[in-house]
């Protein structure tokens, strides 16, 4: 716990932040307008997905790299807490100032500065979504690859400082994979520029990569330049129905020897299509005990030839029900299954608890049939579904919030759930993060050895300890 | 430099490493048949592809990371430097052992351990070349996509250390991002794993990627876990002559809108090709003031297709004696121009001074134009040859190496075009790394503050400053 924390009655944090002086500081750096402080102003800022509330004592919107610098500065003088937020749609509490202190929200820094079409780069600020961002590219014919599911809410710079996944992952790896190089405002205050404009770069060490995935403990990133690709002409989809989660996944090695790489392969198991089924009435057969969703991308005609193997590959290995889309909107349609899985969960229970395992991806039909009985074990219902093609799991337990058995119960679900995928070869999360919501799993996946460097890396760039903490470390 | 670093009459590094009871600790490590003390025995391990000698006081091969553990605790006991090295054909000097000490040969670390068709990922040791791995992932229809020119000789362990990169980065990238994991021996002898088997993996900071490229300064690679992929079908060439530099790059803006990503896109420049020519005699056109060199890879009609369309855009923009290959034989024939330049060049003069700048690859003219001038400046011939796709340049100037003038020149034509490569967006090294022979110029590249935290994170991983002293930070 942060050192000069306090709490007032009402549950809500205090620390120096809240000295008038210091207010009236952080006032003049941003400006007047572009400071909240009011506890009904503020509030929408202390939660994530995850939808725990630790309100901020203020909510600052700076515009310039020099201006977050100022902020830092003043933080390691008067000593309060500084966590950056972008969308605020993390599901491990990332952008959350669970220590209170305040929070530095980057939606006033959202331009795009550059896009190269020549050179395959965009530069911009941290607080456009990804969305964004990849329409404006997409507008001279080129792709940012990295697409986790919330890209419509989550802004860019949250998506690197997580890491974030997405369904391309198999082809186009996670956001760390098209960063080519960051402006950063270190916890201290100081400006550094890593990487640059080039993939090719071997000047020094990599902070580039290490500021991908560090959660805003090292530095707010300020400006990105990311890495971009030709748009593919076509994409298409096949679905298959499989008797067993056994068959789904094995099918997914049979594309590697006729030199396939799909750009996603999603798997969704029973309960899942039980869920959709029992909400949304698709007409799976019930003799589906797993649903596989493949998609290519590249050339017209390659796409199509591609795709037409695939049914082929999915038929010959025990899929049934195979669909292929034709369209956009045959594709958009075999999607909708996927899209249909959350809504329905919810209807199980008020608390979905979405944890994103990750394994060797031939572990996954043994990964998923253990924590069903982890599920039945500790009475909780579970339903998996997610990135099969690189072994990324969504495992979601379903319980109440408002019973603290439920709850509890499922804790050692998840618990249990950490300790077989590390056990598989695999480790806690995929793309989600660890932030505050796994920061006790942590040394379930790292050893006491390399957590030690980790945390003096973060004394390297937070001798005070004022950059989002509370997070990662217990 | 090294803090108990002494010099003999010879000229010979020693420290503390000579000390009787050290050795004796040290053979006793590894066993006597695993070290090397006579100085004709260690002389080999002195030098890399930069020729410049520095003899170490003993060499050491170790089999097991526990064994590498217990002499870097001694080193750090004793003080005394320890310099990892794969195979030793780098260009920045990166396993020379510059301030004497101890140099730690990875030899027999030499094992593939798993090579996993299903979840695509080879785990093997350090000591073996890139070839071998490529080899024996090849016999699963898989490829490790990293390819550096001295992949024959390389060994895994340094191409990750120096973060290789070579011609296929374009499609693929450079080393980093097809390493997945690593088993580290850290400076103080601690044995730490990052990363994992996945390549989703968001848990605590990035330690693999700031392994990758930090020059054997932070750790000693003792396993690594690497990312394979499908391999293609088929591969083709085209090469065609331009009257222009200037041409010969627009084109490569030209693939994008076709939604093309070709695997390699090399250019050789007219003072390299008069080289080959004076050589080897290919008959090029006197027009021929640039070379391209064009190679995509896939499944084989798509392949077809695409060396087509890339044909007829070369054509469109200037191109002229345009040749496709149709056969692996055709293509290693138009492989032959590129393969020609080095030992052409050296005919010029016995010093090759080879530097890879890196700049944004629409800066890929404007670069290779001015270096041309800062060579005649400077009385230097200079030739220039590389990987145009992703703006990595060969900027080779040809000295003679017993004469004062002509290296004081070269070497102010380096500095210069270091300095303009940096001016035109890019850096000082997209693929050789700095070590010892760049160090001098990290910060016409790198500001202070970005570099005050490199330093930080170095005293992290090595307080002693024992691990391969004298490299990156001057």
């Amino acid at each position: 716990m942060f050192k000069s924390i306090h709490f007032e009655s009402k549950g809500r944090a205090t620390t120096n932040a809240s000295k008038p002086e210091v207010l009236e500081k952080l006032s003049k750096i941003v400006g007047g307008e572009n400071i909240l402080i009011e506890p009904e102003k503020v509030e929408p800022y202390g939660a994530d997905a995850v939808k725990e509330k630790f309100p901020p004592e203020a909510v600052l919107f700076p515009e310039t790299a020099e201006e977050v610098s100022e902020i830092l500065k003043l933080a390691n003088e008067e000593i309060f807490p500084v966590t950056a937020r972008g969308g605020g749609v993390g599901y491990t509490g990332g952008a959350v100032p669970v220590d209170g202190g305040i929070v530095i929200g980057t939606d006033r820094m959202n331009k795009i500065i550059e896009i190269s079409e020549e050179n395959l780069y965009a530069i911009c600020q941290p607080g456009i979504t990804t969305f964004e961002l990849q329409q404006e590219v997409e507008k001279f014919g080129l792709i940012f690859p990295p697409d986790p599911a919330s890209y419509k809410d989550s802004f860019i710079g949250g998506n690197i400082a997580e890491n974030a996944g997405g369904m391309r992952t198999p082809k186009y790896g996670n956001t760390k994979m098209s960063v080519l190089g960051l402006e950063v405002v270190t916890a201290t205050g100081e400006i550094i520029r890593t990487g640059g404009k080039t993939v090719k770069n071997v000047v020094g060490f990599d902070l580039t990569g290490l500021m991908c995935g560090s959660e805003g403990m090292l530095g707010i990133i300020t400006e990105a330049t990311l890495k971009l690709l030709p748009m593919p002409e076509a994409t298409a989809t096949v679905r298959a129905s499989f008797k067993s989660m056994e068959e789904a996944c094995e099918v997914l090695t049979k594309f590697t020897p006729e030199g396939l790489l799909p750009m996603a392969m999603e798997v969704i198991d029973r309960n899942s299509i039980g869920a959709i089924e029992k909400n949304y009435a698709f007409g799976f057969s019930p003799e589906t005990e797993a649903l596989l969703l493949v998609s290519v991308d590249g050339e017209k005609s390659q796409v199509e030839c591609e795709s037409k193997l695939i049914e082929k590959i999915l038929q010959d290995n025990g899929g049934f029900d195979i669909l292929r889309s034709r369209s956009k909107e045959d594709e958009n349609k075999l999607w909708d299954a996927r899209r249909a899985i959350s809504p329905s969960l919810m209807k199980y229970n008020n608390l979905k608890i979405n944890e994103d395992v990750v394994v060797p991806r031939s572990k996954v039909p043994e990964l998923i049939r253990r924590v069903e009985e982890i599920g039945k074990k500790h009475s909780t219902f579970v339903a998996n579904f997610g990135h099969a093609g690189d072994g990324n799991i969504h495992v979601n337990f379903m319980c109440d919030r408002h019973d603290p058995e439920s709850l509890n119960n499922a804790r050692k679900a998840v618990k249990e759930t950490f300790e077989l995928s590390v056990k598989l070869g695999g480790t806690i999360s995929g793309e989600h993060g660890i932030g505050y919501v796994k920061s006790q799993y942590l040394d379930i996946a790292i050893d006491r050895s390399t957590l030690e460097i980790m945390k003096s890396i973060k004394k390297v760039f937070d001798p005070n300890g004022i950059l989002n903490p509370g997070k990662m470390f217990v």
